[in-house]
């Protein structure tokens, strides 16, 4: 994956100074670079690295000017920032996201159908009657079951699973390992103690632009669907219960919990590690601090949770801040018993 | 996977009214039932949604009388409720469950063997010496380690991780991504600083009827067993460590974790995040809330613990109630620390 | 699996003392040890057992006395432990990472290397131009993507994913279903309240002797590398987001979090369930106890912490003592106000 700076400086319609040859095999901060990388400066703050880096060329701003000699090879561009930005994309394209055509064995249903421009990673399974969109990338491993459907562009990772009747939309990422649309967790107590799994028949809906983390998992729901909604990212190792609902633009941050039936608003962020118990509703925009628990619905736009279980996160932080001085609050308070006994005895 | 309601109809000895020619593709609640689907009416409490149900089809007692017209097709049977709960086993069993047969390719070690009427999908992996047996389904990407037990019925879902030795009962499930019987974390630290792994040698052994939940991970014992009784319901993420018993008929909700040696009785619940530490013992019936962290044995059967550490739940509400108002409580003290001061003073 | 107790006093130069004809198949502690079993004996406390165990064999001490007639057979060695402990290793060795050689169908890049006494096992895949050292296991199921490298000795467990241009030192061992090298969870908010992907184009470095747990998830970094480094030990279901560092000899337990950019110090210890927020650095030796959450970083070494929000433990431990009774202290606090008001009333 290396290309020389003559060719990086056409695509970004930008110019040389220095060595047109020297092959670039990465991108780099500037303050970290190694020699074969390429960097940026894009704010003036930074300009003292530009004598100092290591880095064989860096974008700079057409109108930058040196104040001292400088080792790297310049390419010059209107706006170093979005130039980077641009290599940037096309190196993960080249790198995690270019792959095309398909790789022996895989295992693909007769009933099932697949659009132009796909991957599909050898040991990958497409089951019966999937419906599958044109630029789909079916990494190695991912298992796709019956009556799958999904949207053009969307990428399936290595080892992700798929189970039957989910429906994913266009330009998803499911990441490696994640499980989409398992049996939720459902089971009636029986008199001997026991108990019964309920079946759960319902199905998972990604709407578009949804991401879904490593090893997370989405289970179905008992009937009907859980739903992560349009431009909602969720990070690894989370769950989501039969039946839960995400709003648009939600984020949810590694190893949080939600539990069944539970409704999240749009534009809400869940921080890392974080639980929500079930039949909940979280108004829009909620947002809920790392470690908290939350046990009671929250109806008005805009609030701040924190804490296991969670309230208003500013009574939170207040309260937290005494809660460290107890020891010493418990004994003013003796103190005052003694103080008190003493005035009053005589 | 489409049925006429008199195909339906039949499967449940019913009667229909009105069109016995409609194909129905879903079940659905009524009061989310969409057209092409079936829901039932079971609770009087509903009846107004049976009058506004867009559901194609609904299932009704013989004796459920009409206040309105009505635009789905009845089928009347004695007990809607149980006839509903068929027909979701029977949909669950279509589309999810009733997987035979062997799909190509998959591995089997030549000394294994397996009973009839099972699965094998696609890249499933079985190694030596296995004794599996009838009607197990082994889903695609599933990898069964050497020497492995596994009952009859049970179900291994996709890219389940099940290592040497392990023992698994009678009409398991082991959920997708699952890994049962790796190394567990035993490390001995060395003069250097460094730590040198301690071989685990033991093996998992789950009883009948035991589920576990998507991506949860059980480690091998160090020696000896780690077991999870009968009846057992595990949840997703969660992590059972090396030498944990699990008591009868206990569930373990999601991304709780377990450390090593403890041993948890029969009908215990543990919440959704809950810790426990190494080396405890829990009483049968022991109830620990969502993301409480439990330090110490509990021996007393039938107590709920709450909090990080965790204590009686009665008196952990009791003092979270107090902990929000902190701020106030301090204020209240310095109020009485001047009062006094004025009182002592002259 | 089995061996005559000759056999295996031949390997630990010991004498036999009953049938060396015996067929042991397992290896357990005494006080647990069945029938086929090898047990040893090395702490005199445990004597008892030897006259009581059920096990076939008993390693013991060569000057070990006998009070009472035994039935198991006994292998007379000169430290019964370290004798064990060598067969603990050999039967790890021969029942998990013994294997070697090829399965088919497995998958390897033409430009790809790997070097002798390897095992690839079925369903294995190995993408372009990989460099893998000698006596590497890559387990079925386990994806390596391209351009990674492996060193010598390292153990790639069952549906591991290791993605692209990952390195991995020699004598690591990644656990089944652990994903490495993914990308981190990186979102750019946009005018619209959408987010889009920052290309994610790092990778992951773990140096020699690392462990990754079971479903554990490690992201690339964004620019640069998320590292691990020598001798670092990582359980199951663990995050590591984009740009952590983990110092040497450091073990982080189960369920534990790391947000991204935080740096964590040598010989550090993060029980179960912690979290640590983002771009904090903590030095070396410091422990976070289970479900804490630091919050701030750490620059004194050898610091232990508790709590969500973390610190000192000593006043943790007093701040959570007093916290139980809460309630008490509140009662305490009225009593004394109620009195003060009679004092100052008349």
């Amino acid at each position: 994956m290396e290309f020389t700076v003559q060719q990086i400086a056409e695509v970004l319609g930008g110019t040389v100074e220095g060595d047109p040859t020297l092959r670039i095999a990465s991108l780099a901060k500037i303050e970290e670079a190694q020699p074969g990388s390429l960097s940026f400066l894009a704010n003036a703050k930074y300009e003292p690295f530009l004598y100092e880096t290591q880095a064989s060329a860096v974008i700079v701003g057409r109108g930058q000017e040196l104040r001292q000699a400088i080792s790297p090879t310049l390419i010059r561009v209107d706006d170093p920032y979005s130039g980077f930005s641009r290599l940037l994309e096309f190196y993960a394209q080249a790198t995690r996201t270019g792959k095309r055509g398909v790789e022996q064995p895989c295992y693909m249903g007769e009933t099932s159908e697949i659009g132009p421009g796909h991957y599909r990673g050898a040991f990958s399974y497409i089951g019966d009657n999937c419906r599958i969109g044109a630029n789909v990338l079916i990494f190695p491993h991912a298992y796709i079951g019956d009556r799958v459907t999904i949207g053009e562009g969307s990428i399936i990772h290595a080892g992700a699973k798929i189970y039957p009747e989910t429906v994913i939309g266009r330009f998803c990422v499911v990441k490696a390992g994640a499980v989409v649309g398992t049996d939720g967790f459902g089971f009636a107590p029986q008199p001997d103690g026991s108990y019964k799994a309920i079946p759960q028949i319902g199905n998972v809906v990604l709407e578009d632009n949804v991401s879904i983390g490593a090893n997370a998992t989405v289970d179905c729901a008992t009937l009907g669907s859980t739903i992560i909604r349009q431009g909602s990212k969720i990070d690894n190792l989370v769950q989501l219960a039969h039946n839960v609902e995400v709003g648009q633009n939600t984020v949810i941050a590694a190893q949080s919990g939600v539990s069944g039936s539970t409704k999240i608003g749009s534009n809400c962020v869940l921080a890392g590690q974080t639980g929500l118990a079930g039949h909940l509703t979280l108004a829009n925009k909620t947002t809920v601090t790392a470690q908290s628990g939350v046990g009671k619905s929250v109806k008005e736009e805009g609030v701040l949770l924190q804490g296991s279980p969670a309230f208003n996160l500013r009574d939170s932080l207040r309260a937290n801040a005494v809660f460290r001085h107890l020891p010493v609050l418990q004994q003013r308070l003796e103190r005052l018993e003694k103080a008190l006994n003493a005035t009053e005895k005589p």
